[in-house]
């Protein structure tokens, strides 16, 4: 039987990161977040903090082949002198890839559910939340008024969306890609993170009854 | 306490009607379907066939705030020479509008969220499947091909997202109109009859709790 990976798509500001967290834990999967870049850095010889400068900025077009197809192998996929930010991507890929392999996982971003859709013990969820919701969100967590907190908002959607876009050729955020998208606001993060956890069991039992 | 109003979108083939009358039965909630026509061309004095013919055909452009307006009144908005379509729309916003002042709710399709988008007990979720399971479905159902149900279902949701987008400059299927969308292939019928009512609950309580 596969290994579960949980990918988490999210809007800035919705939670998504707090809620992701806590179902990893309550499923006691690895998480892997901003630690994923440590691990990517580590696995690709490209230094931490190259690998930080470059991570969310695409420069130019990518053969995505490359990292999806199966002939790829990590041994000869470096040094084909793409730029940084395309070899932090497969880096991060790996990463994701070789995780997935390893033991149940919790993934956030960085196309973790593009990358793994053809791992059969992939769930794929994005969360969103009221724009008000989230710009006060942001504003306690940036510490800035709710008006700089909306043109922050925008901005790292913007961003999200273009990354996404660049490296999987998919639209952001849209609903098909996903087995569940929840609004975050509906229930807060608490019960949201009761109903994902129970969406996920129920995902799981019926796969493993349908073997 | 407003009562509740829960509105479901589906697409076409994603068993979104055996859902939502499951969800109103679970939680012993009127349900409106097919017989809002009925109920529509009542209220409206146009004929029940009349109605069933134009109810899915916008014609023109069409003053939104006519009917979304506070200023309306069911008397006046007929017979001002709207086309048929147009005043089968209002009758049946009218119809969804009078129900949902007087019991709790499910109702499937018709622009019901938006309809009811100042509604304070509006809970809005949309209801999506893979192409393959909706295929199936709707071959069983139609008792056709899949190949003609996949043409079927192309049809069907182009004909949804232009009667939505028509009647309220909304698009179709985008999830931050809704507080949860769920792909039904995921867990099948049963379980996400199980996890929609369970998100209600939760949410009414939710709801409850801070008034």
């Amino acid at each position: 039987m596969p290994f579960h990976a949980i990918c988490f798509g999210r809007q800035y500001g919705s939670g998504g990161h707090k809620i992701s967290a806590a179902v990893a834990e309550k499923l006691g999967y690895a998480f892997y977040d901003k630690d994923l870049i440590v691990l990517a850095a580590k696995n690709s010889g490209l230094s931490e903090e190259t690998v930080k400068q470059t991570e969310e900025k695409p420069v130019r077009g990518f053969l995505l082949g490359m990292m999806t197809g199966s002939a790829q192998s990590h041994g000869t996929i470096h040094g084909v002198g793409t730029p940084l930010s395309d070899k932090t991507f497969i880096a991060q890929s790996n990463v994701i890839k070789d995780a997935a392999q390893k033991s149940d996982c919790v993934f956030i971003g960085r196309c973790a559910d593009y990358i793994l859709k053809d791992h059969p013990g992939l769930i794929s969820i994005f969360l969103y939340a009221d724009s008000k919701a989230r710009a006060k969100r942001i504003s306690e967590y940036e510490k800035c008024s709710e008006k700089a907190a909306l043109g922050m908002m925008k901005k790292n959607d913007r961003k999200r969306a273009s990354y996404y876009s660049f490296y999987t050729g998919r639209k952001w955020g849209v609903m098909n890609n996903y087995d569940m998208c929840v609004n975050t606001s509906a229930l807060g993060i608490e019960k949201t993170v009761e109903l994902i956890t129970d969406f996920v069991l129920d995902y799981i039992r019926r796969s493993d009854n349908a073997e």
